[in-house]
């Protein structure tokens, strides 16, 4: 009867699948109990200060801030899209991002605004993968910025590494004029660069 | 270049994690913007409609009741203990389980009072490896009152394979008086299996 036992004993348990991200995005979908209504431009989102203080602290400290106003609040957000701040709650209430592949750009000053650090770092991801040498310098402003550190050095060196490509678009020579500091880090990590290549680390001579 | 290209740009990103479930549990240590306090003997844990009706069914049928008393309402919970409450508040916030090795078989009723199935399957999971010849039949009753069916089942099955030593327990001749249908069930299963042994599937036959 041995083989038997280990037969059914040990038969593996169907284990529902974790539902936490699920069940907050029908909370998101089908807002009861909200106590703060978010508005931007022609959208309204009737949301939890619970759940947003949770989740971002400059939610929390606006919330705190508020707290001596009527209580079923209306809060008017003037610089975000009501699309962006769908994705910024989204991300809020799941964890999760839809359409970050179109809407990165936008979301990166969003997440950055209010320090939704996880999401900000995957739109800074997402926005690497579109540099060319015709927008690196746009990404690099953007990326300077919002403190998009990744991204940022991530366009530095892509700049340097396809220097001549980058020099004469209408992009890189906008830049220099307008954000000539961005120019001086460039400059910076290439003689960086240029020094590694011309004289490797110590260590690494001594092996050869 | 091209090497130094292919080292600097696709250099992978450091996405921080995700903070979902740490979000929420800190949520519910610190329950700013609480709705309704849940009492369970002298414990107190002041929630959050939104989440609790997220998550659980039951709470939201319980929560629409209520809807007409008084808005900062109190529940109380006669029937589970406050170190039970915890953990399913806990599972309810964050997903996640502390415990449920000491905490399984009072977790259980808990879990499937509030319609908590993935914690309920975990549960079964739990208890399952703990059985033995002189709790298996309190494990079958356990799991028959509160329809954990694969526990139920690997109990019976517990059962069937190790009879002779089960039958004469404490245990299994209480369980022939108090819940005479689980003895029929398992020998039920029990003519099923020695079915199973002496007639194996007619296409096994044909390939022999």
């Amino acid at each position: 009867m041995e083989s038997l036992e280990t037969t059914y004993i040990f038969e593996s348990f169907k284990i529902p699948e974790c539902r936490l991200s699920d069940d907050f995005q029908t909370l998101l979908d089908n807002p009861v109990y909200s106590d703060v209504t978010l508005v931007c431009g022609h959208k309204e989102f009737p949301v939890h200060k619970a759940i947003l203080s949770a989740r971002s602290k400059v939610f929390q400290a606006m919330f705190e801030h508020k707290m001596l106003e009527n209580e079923r609040s209306r809060v008017e957000i003037e610089d975000i899209d009501g699309d962006i701040m769908l994705e910024i709650l989204r991300f809020i209430y799941t964890g999760k991002i839809q359409n970050i592949d179109k809407l990165a750009d936008a979301l990166l000053p969003a997440a950055d605004k209010y320090c939704l650090e996880r999401l900000k770092v995957q739109c800074e991801e997402t926005l690497c993968t579109t540099i060319d040498k015709d927008n690196v310098a746009d990404i690099l402003i953007l990326a300077d910025l919002h403190s998009a550190t990744q991204l940022r050095q991530q366009s530095i060196d892509f700049i340097n590494t396809h220097l001549q490509d980058v020099l004469e678009t209408v992009g890189f020579q906008t830049m220099i004029r307008t954000h000539p500091h961005l120019l001086a880090d460039a400059y910076r990590a290439m003689a960086s660069l240029q020094n590694n290549i011309i004289c490797p680390p110590r260590k690494k001579q001594r092996t050869v």
